[in-house]
């Protein structure tokens, strides 16, 4: 069992209102990698400059992520700015420059076509469509993407969605794709493109997903601080997806015990910044918070 | 068993994408009896001017609601005027007259002093206050409020929430009136003046309750179309303390069934104007979204 992920090494500098950071380790194939490696094996593709410091992820390749995938280019590393304010569900771009990832494209070692689970995080559609030609086998297709995606290539998203199992969207970037205020409803609009699932995040209220049969709505962790919710989204899917690699099924329950996995991995990342907190992390842990998560949720 | 009320019964102007009315019957008192005698005996507190169309609350007797506490002043009824966008979890007050509600005292008639369960919805603080003093022997009472009596009354607000079990107001209310961003420090710092249990509402995202040791978190029922708002928070009340009522004990196990219910009554409330869904709304079909709510929340 294995996932493939195809998105972004990235050097963040990001601004909160508990701090500033800058040009630390990010990108969503990083933070997907970080958490998903605690349930499965993890086959990254990705691209850096030469100023990549290499060492940075040295912990993902200690937790078996295999980095065959990386690909380094002449040029420098993709670069992303961004500031949130204490409403910490929406997100500022101060600057993004795709650097080295303007020329990418990716190549998938040997083996990394046999991945059970492929996870197209945010990067390029036109790239998610590319990486989808080379796994015609894979049991669950998962996309991410964000506004800058949405407001530059519509049409490529749009098709990539059409023909992957789920799709995964923050609400507002949902809301700015369908053109509709309510969730649901927009919801509807990405099923109506060919996705079996679609699972909208909404930050500190949590998830829904929506397929054409049924629906699942599951609160966030009770936190009293976010310091930093960047990669929050990447590392839901990762638990996400790393949870149903492990678990070995894709069934509605499994759907929905992932869905929690993936708000208690989440629920970490946020605590510190970048990916500071997920280099401690434990299955434990995260074990715990499911429990905690599951205690504040269900009942009989 | 039975629940008494004392809030408002009043004219309502709204206006939403969804259409405009004007002067429709509305009030907290109002939206809250007309769910909370679905499930047990209502005893009603409130005023109305010599202008109140009487007939509308027909409804409300028919379900065995106790209107004798219901006074009649010289003057006009209150009047509320409002504003809701797409985003409906933001209500705008265009016009507010307390009319007849600034000399009036709540009496209760006799018997009233023995309702089991009190709900303080949202009037002046000082009026609250005042009932809570002529039921020393209720079994549980709830206090909610809104953005007008935070600014206005902010002293006896926290007064009248210190002596009671249960506080429950918006979450942008909440965080104005605790000058804190995070909901559950907002809830923390709101438990810190008394109360047992305090429940956030949160609009299409459902409810968050916090205690001493506890918290709960409850998503709203998925709807694609919100008409109007109005009302939402008071007949979440409805359902929360209908249910205990009926179920004859306060316990964590029936506080959590309880906000499933004040979440399905709730739901109903906001299909329609005014109380127009609700003239119509059965126990039945309240169990039913009940489960629906239960199905897309619960699993093994």
């Amino acid at each position: 069992m294995s996932i493939l992920v195809v998105g972004s090494v990235a050097l963040d500098s990001v601004e909160t209102p508990f701090g500033k950071v800058s040009e630390i380790l990010g990108g969503s194939a990083t933070y997907f990698a970080a958490v998903a490696s605690l349930y499965t094996k993890v086959n990254l593709v990705a691209v850096v400059g030469t100023d990549f410091p290499r060492e940075q992820i040295q912990f993902l390749i200690d937790r078996g992520v295999d980095t065959r995938g990386l690909q380094m280019m002449d040029g420098e590393t993709f670069r992303w700015a961004g500031r949130y304010d204490y409403e910490a569900n929406t997100t500022e771009t101060l600057d993004l420059r795709l650097n080295v990832f303007a020329d990418f494209h990716p190549i998938l070692p040997e083996g990394y076509e046999k991945s059970d689970f492929v996870f197209l995080a945010n990067i390029d559609p036109d790239l998610q469509y590319e990486v989808l030609r080379q796994v015609p086998q894979a049991r669950l297709t998962m996309l991410d993407t964000r506004d800058f995606w949405i407001h530059q290539k519509e049409g490529p998203l749009t098709m990539a969605m059409g023909v992957v199992d789920v799709v995964t969207m923050n609400e507002g970037e949902a809301r700015a794709l369908a053109k509709k205020q309510n969730i649901f409803s927009a919801a509807r609009w990405i099923l109506n493109l060919g996705p079996k699932t679609v699972i909208i995040k909404q930050g500190e209220y949590g998830v829904t997903m929506v397929s054409q049969t049924d629906y699942f709505r599951a609160p966030a962790c009770p936190l009293e601080q976010v310091k930093d919710p960047t990669g929050a989204g990447d590392t839901f899917a990762g638990g996400f997806l790393g949870y149903l690699d492990k678990a070995g099924e894709v069934t509605p329950q499994t759907m929905k015990r992932a869905i929690f996995h993936g708000c208690a991995t989440a629920s970490f990342t946020v605590e510190e910044f970048g990916v500071d907190r997920l280099r401690s992390v434990t299955p434990e842990d995260i074990g715990r918070r499911y429990q905690e998560l599951h205690q504040c949720t269900q009942f009989l």
